[in-house]
């Protein structure tokens, strides 16, 4: 049976779209065990469905590493602690990114031979249903070329066993296409990577193409690949709200948007990154799932789900055979 | 009077885009003398109206400094050569991004004092009309926090004398909105700008808000701009391209777009990247503006419009007093 440490403080929507998700994935996984980490009486509605530990304090959301590991009544720091102590299979927070992912780390500790965890998490493309893999989106602001190489792994086998797809093929984030181009980091990850014959390299993917469909993994270093996550959200965000007030400006136009409503509706799910469940941390020892901090209970409970694949495919214990191998 | 050299060859769309926006520029602005460099009998139309040289070769798209170097009997190395030798303000290229900046680099050289020329653009932002300055978007692929101080003195004189902006504001692209924040490059680099008292220097914004009109200067290493440039291209044109699609389904969506088109129009103008005029190499001795390659006779038009406002403005010069001043 699969047991998970969730925090439900933190999210910024408040623990009641938590409690919601909680339940209705147990109604789904009758097979999985779910620790609750926050105030006991914002959890009262989890009596009977699943345990509730009573954690009095809550990360606030910018708080960094130090703060969070300070903070040991904290429900993000019981539920990592528990989950490392009970050998339970992962800890799900919608709390302080760079808090939750430093804890974790530092707490559960990378995988033997892993340089460095990386963040990683799929991106809607212009092809519907098709996710491209992207890592790392920040859980570094820095990475030797040697981590980009493990990142193409750990992204691989992610795109593997939660995507199923056989031979994923594998792209590094560039400047340009050509092998020369790159930054001095990526440029020696490109040569590593050629000379490795690293299963499905097929060289270096421009920004302006990362999200055609082609690429089932992106490989970045932290920092670049945070300017991509974000610029990208910001894009969409701006665009999507451009378009509302087209729609909104009189009659006609609201009129108007009858007829397309369908159609903008399975738009904006394609350009949604709640059905991809946040950001998951691979590379360290158990699952670990950062769902977005403006999660409601529909984006949660899919970062529940996707604690699950990850877990049943026991993704950490892959990454580690795949290290040995190389 | 100011005097141009244009590089007819190497838009993707042909040397006729080129000839008619130096037609339309022309008409008006009479006190600006222009020298066409491309195939004579492709140039035919602008006999009368500006000087045409003939240079037989064109320079590939993706010809690196090296190759364009070489290549003296192209109309790009003509143009950038006869503007160094005959003292001309600028020149302008809509050819191979990478050959352009490097051949202007190497023959124009950087201003006394500039570290590193930056390639600058203006992007479009949530604020109808408002436009946002970013720093470096890829002349580099690596730079040092001196140089981005640098960038930060260059985009603000930018902001000032093309936008008008009296005292604009100053911010550093990053992974996070905290002083902490930052690629170390970056990190050492706020450190300076705050030091020095930068004038109108903001801290730290993420790629997500670049864009909401807050900002007057991004400024961030070459490779970080040039992810952050082209994944906002990426996403606008996916996005565009999935509305198109839903409009185009079936008679009623048809009608349906009848009522928003004004509406649809006015969103595609703020993002129209054309208007903009392309990009400009900033920390070079004279006015160097490059064109997209895939330029219409609108938007080449613009980026001649824009050579004339920095070419007016002496911002070379400007740059050149500000870096004294330091």
């Amino acid at each position: 049976m699969l047991k998970f440490a969730v925090d439900c403080s933190g999210a910024d929507k408040g623990s009641a779209v938590v409690v919601n998700a909680i339940k209705s994935f147990l109604i789904q996984n009758k097979d999985v065990e779910i620790f609750a980490f926050g105030k006991a009486e914002e959890l009262s509605e989890l009596n009977g469905v699943c345990h509730i530990i009573d954690a009095k304090d809550v990360v606030p959301m910018e708080a960094g590493a130090l703060e969070v590991m300070r903070m040991k009544n904290s429900s993000m720091m019981m539920a990592i602690d528990y989950m490392k102590n009970q050998g339970l299979d992962g800890v799900i927070s919608a709390g302080s990114t760079g808090g939750f992912l430093s804890a974790s780390t530092l707490i559960l500790k990378t995988i033997p031979g892993v340089k460095r965890a990386a963040l990683v998490a799929p991106f809607p493309t212009a092809i519907k249903g098709k996710k491209t893999v992207i890592l790392d989106i920040g859980a570094s602001n820095e990475n030797s070329p040697e981590e980009l190489v493990q990142f193409a792994l750990m992204g691989s086998l992610y795109a593997k066993y939660v995507y199923g797809l056989a031979n994923p093929n594998v792209y590094l984030l560039s400047n340009g296409t050509e092998e020369g181009k790159g930054s001095p980091t990526s440029k020696v990850a490109f040569k590593l990577l050629k000379e490795n014959n690293f299963p499905g390299f097929k060289g270096n993917v421009e920004a302006r193409y990362a999200l055609s469909g082609d690429a089932d993994v992106v490989v970045c270093d932290g920092f670049s690949g945070n300017v991509f996550l974000k610029s990208s959200e910001g894009i969409a965000k701006m665009m999507s709200n451009m378009m509302k007030k087209v729609f909104k400006k009189n009659l006609w136009t609201m009129l108007g948007y009858l007829h397309v409503k369908k159609g903008i509706k399975e738009m904006t799910e394609t350009m949604d990154y709640k059905s991809t469940g946040g950001a998951m941390l691979l590379g360290v020892n158990g699952v670990v799932v950062k769902a977005h901090g403006s999660s409601d209970a529909y984006a949660f409970k899919c970062a529940l789900d996707v604690a699950k694949k990850l877990a049943e495919n026991n993704l950490a214990e892959k990454i580690k055979k795949g290290l040995e191998n190389e």
